[in-house]
């Protein structure tokens, strides 16, 4: 029943293949990652024909397994330079799993043209869809949805991945239409646009129909693991509330929200782009407070913004809303809400845009505060001016371009919304991480900030590298999963959260799987996105943080980072 | 009486010190990486208060040795992240030897301002000159010389380096005061434009004043220097008459001349932009076809360029005639003139621009062959638009910027004008030396092509790992002395040449070196580079070609580069 699409873009070949014996337990970032390393050359360039985008359902996809639909995106990153998994929501992954689809491998490079890749149960086509070069992903949605089936899952770049722009994004849509569920980081919609694909099309009526081999022993695993969510607070109630940007408050009492490029950690505009405040403006213009993202998801953390303009964003993350709003010193959750919505048009990711406009703003070239040139800036990247052009390319070649010091990126990916002097653990993920700074890695604002699965100090170095590395691990598995990396709020807190997960992937597959095999699997993952990047070219000198933080200490609680050596024993397992 | 001069930019502070013992065998590049490496963190930011920039004349400068007016400046380089020293022919290095100056150290970073250090036989001065900032190389050259000394050696940057773009040269002037003697390649202009340091003057009236031990056994070893410079066909006749670019044609006849952003090995334009023709085009125009970029040098190889609109580029050197030529594919030797002229006024090596325009035109933001585009889109560094900031940030950044896969650069540096391919040699030298892609770093144009020092099949592998091996020492030994690497074609075919040098070398300080002596400092200068780079994070996979030179066949010969581990031999010493 399982198999693999392999679907070469020089050729325009497609093969469905089955699936090898060693590729059979694995799944989401397991899976891709595994592939690349086993199938990409890591010092090949990553916009060339010797790059692959792996596609691929977590092992719960495609269940009604809660929260259990977030779709693995793999391949050589144009922004690091490293290995790169990226894994978003939407409705595709469920689509793919219930058709079977252990994963899409998309080699080669088309030598001219533009490909929509159909999928349907009987049948998978390569395309040709020159009509559809440069749209952008709303329209672009709309359009292969009416073409061949309005239920379709629409995985696809906007013009920034065709562009070959290296914080392009590749999205895909959520239950009811909206382009907007990015794979964002890491600039695989560069590589997907490098090839020549525009879309996949993944026709299937079916949420959950992956086969499942214990049906009852599964319902009862999932329905245990549903009451486990339900019945904690971050999963329970402030997620399902406010959304992730419930985070905006929180964040910014701990003093490590990084404001105006990283300047401070507190910033006093930052109620007017909070999650309490885009409920009640969401709320009182018709739209959502609360939205799942995918079907069968219990959190619902995410939103639909309507704009003063008529359309919607949807949804508003807490990261989007930190990268336009604090970072920049913008206060004004419409022009937070244009930015975003931009992005997703244009097929940008979020972080790094906000980030990439930070350090314009540092350099000079914009003015912090002014949300007006923030979208003039912005809306440049989709016409693939220089000025739009730079921004496309991220905040590390930003800074690069501008000669700026104070450039918050890792392995030239740009930092997220928890700043590393004031929630050290974070700083720990991010220096180490074998994706380039990137807060799902291993989120340690978890016991950091919000006390969950423990406490740990966030402005002291003590047990912050044991507390990275366990998060980084338990992440990876989590991601081989398909659940939501949201889950781990509840798990980390609750003893029979992580065994119930092992009851349902036993329950599916027939297999006898303990806590500690998924726990090497996590480990497994992360030891071969080491071996990609070493490889690739990376040392201990790419598991630092900009040098800004060890020098210059954030208010309010006057921290600097000061861990360096101490990084190197993160892999240590 | 020998001394260094330490000017702290932070604090304006200057300090006179002795020479630490361990300094005093030192020159040139032996010195400037001496230093950078013990003083400069290798992880810190290149164009942060901990970066320094060390300029040091040869060991011989300052002497009547033939050719030893070599000003070595040295930092951690913002283009490749890596030490990089890089030299400069002008008159100033003859004026520090005369002054006793061992090297110029500047570290720390002013906050705001622009400042001028003023450095006489009795003084050393930190001025403020606010009023010179902006100005173009040699306004800003000449407004010095009439304000200090007219015999000044001005050593200063353009625009490019005050807005720290990441390929800006520093220059220095010439006997006639054209400041167009470029240290150019890794953008060290950008680390002194960083500091806030916007030129050093040094006033002496004499060239050859440094102190000499054994005045009469110094003297019958120059001569005899002198006289195997002049008796080889290529330091004696070859570059005497036509300078460095008489290499067009030959390099052209090679099949190794990179046409169009590396495509093809031969340009059908090539004679129009020769050195034979522009010697005959600057004789015609009152210019002059051969000239000494500083006094003492007997193979004066450069030149003096009238341009139509009156102004005059001095000099054209092979590797400028080459990029802005068949490189973009441009036969027209005025427009390379300009090309050249903006660069030396903006202040920005020539090489990194060329290599850069060339990948803009292989994106197709410009097309191959338009001289008015080139020259437009140069234009612009100068304004800081966002077309000028991308084009000052070098090939490398350029290709992120426009998602381009054929970039010819090694370590972020743009690669000079032979095609790796066909001149295998240069293409281990690209791929190894510590500098990024240079290819006076080890010269292999020696055996490969021009028959000097013996034969290496240009397009066979065999052998070229020993050839630049060899070749990588030698030259790192002849930047310490001060002299002009052009030596070296007399050098390699005349056993006598090597010792000779190291008799001037001995008649000057009263030591006793031998050839083995001199061989072991070039070893320990590559060494103690290799050490910086590897604590900054470089690995074997920096020591590459990009991934095209070996997929891509060059005409004419239909080579490919196939080296890859046999490389990591070279620095097997």
């Amino acid at each position: 029943m399982s198999k693999i699409i392999r679907v070469n873009m020089t050729t325009k070949k497609v093969n469905i293949e089955e699936v090898p014996e060693k590729y059979v337990g694995l799944g989401g970032r397991a899976l891709t990652s595994q592939v690349i390393l086993d199938e990409v050359p890591p010092t090949c360039h990553p916009l060339g024909p010797k790059n692959k985008l792996v596609f691929a359902p977590g092992l719960l996809s495609g269940t009604n397994a809660p929260s259990s639909g977030r779709l693995s995106v793999g391949g050589k990153s144009p922004l690091t330079g490293g290995i790169k998994e990226a894994n978003a929501g939407g409705i595709t992954s469920q689509k793919m799993a219930s058709l079977g689809i252990k994963a899409i491998i998309v080699e080669g490079k088309a030598e001219k043209g533009t490909y929509i890749l159909r999928v349907t149960a009987d049948d998978v086509e390569l395309i040709p869809a020159d009509d559809l070069a440069g749209k952008g992903t709303y329209e672009l949605t709309a359009i292969l949805k009416e073409r061949y089936n309005e239920k379709a899952g629409v995985i696809c770049i906007g013009p920034a991945g065709e562009m070959k722009m290296q914080s392009a994004g590749i999205t895909n849509n959520d239950p009811e239409g909206n382009s907007s569920r990015y794979a964002g980081r890491g600039g695989l919609g560069a590589v997907m646009g490098s090839k020549g694909l525009k879309a996949i099309v993944v026709e299937c009526d079916k949420a959950f129909d992956a086969p499942v081999k214990d049906k009852e022993r599964f319902k009862t695993a999932a329905k245990k693991f549903a009451q486990i969510l339900a019945s904690h607070p971050v999963t329970g109630e402030g997620l399902p509330k406010f959304g992730t940007n419930v985070l905006m408050n929180i964040i910014n009492e701990a003093g490590t929200l990084p404001t105006r490029n990283f300047s401070r950690g507190r910033f006093e505009g930052a109620s007017e782009v909070s999650g309490e405040k885009l409920a009640e403006v969401a709320t009182q213009r018709g739209g959502k407070a609360t939205h799942a993202c995918h079907p069968g998801c219990v959190m619902r953390c995410s939103n639909v913004y309507p704009m003063p303009d008529g359309k919607v964003c949807a949804p508003i993350e807490y990261e989007t809303a930190w990268c336009f709003g604090p970072n920049l010193e913008i206060s004004d959750l419409d022009v937070v809400a244009k930015l975003n919505y931009i992005c997703n048009d244009v097929g940008l990711d979020t972080i790094e845009a906000g980030c990439t406009l930070g350090v314009l703003m540092e350099a000079g070239v914009l003015p912090f505060g002014d949300g007006e040139a923030a979208i003039k800036a912005l809306e440049e990247v989709g016409k693939g001016t220089p000025l739009g052009r730079i921004i496309g390319a991220g905040a590390a070649v930003a800074g690069k371009v501008y000669g700026v010091t104070r450039v918050p990126a890792v392995k030239g990916q740009g930092i997220p919304a928890y700043d590393p002097r004031s929630c050290k653990g974070n700083g720990v993920t991010y220096a180490t991480t074998p994706m380039g700074a990137d807060h799902t890695a291993g989120y340690a604002v978890t016991a950091n900030i919000l006390k969950v699965g423990g406490y740990v100090d966030p402005n002291k170095e003590e047990g912050q590298i044991e507390l990275s590395r366990n998060l980084q691990i338990a992440t990876a598995a989590v991601d081989a999963t398909g659940l939501c990396l949201f889950v781990a709020f509840a798990v980390l807190d609750n003893e029979e959260g992580l065994p119930t997960i092992v009851e349902m992937i036993n329950a599916q597959y027939g297999t006898n799987l303990t806590v500690d095999d998924v726990t090497a699997l996590g480990q497994q993952i992360l030891k071969n996105e080491r071996e990609f990047n070493k490889k690739a070219g990376f040392t201990k000198a790419d598991d630092r943080l900009p040098e800004f933080f060890y020098e210059e200490e954030l208010e309010p609680h006057n921290t600097k980072f000061e861990l360096k050596e101490e990084l190197d024993e993160v892999f240590n397992f």
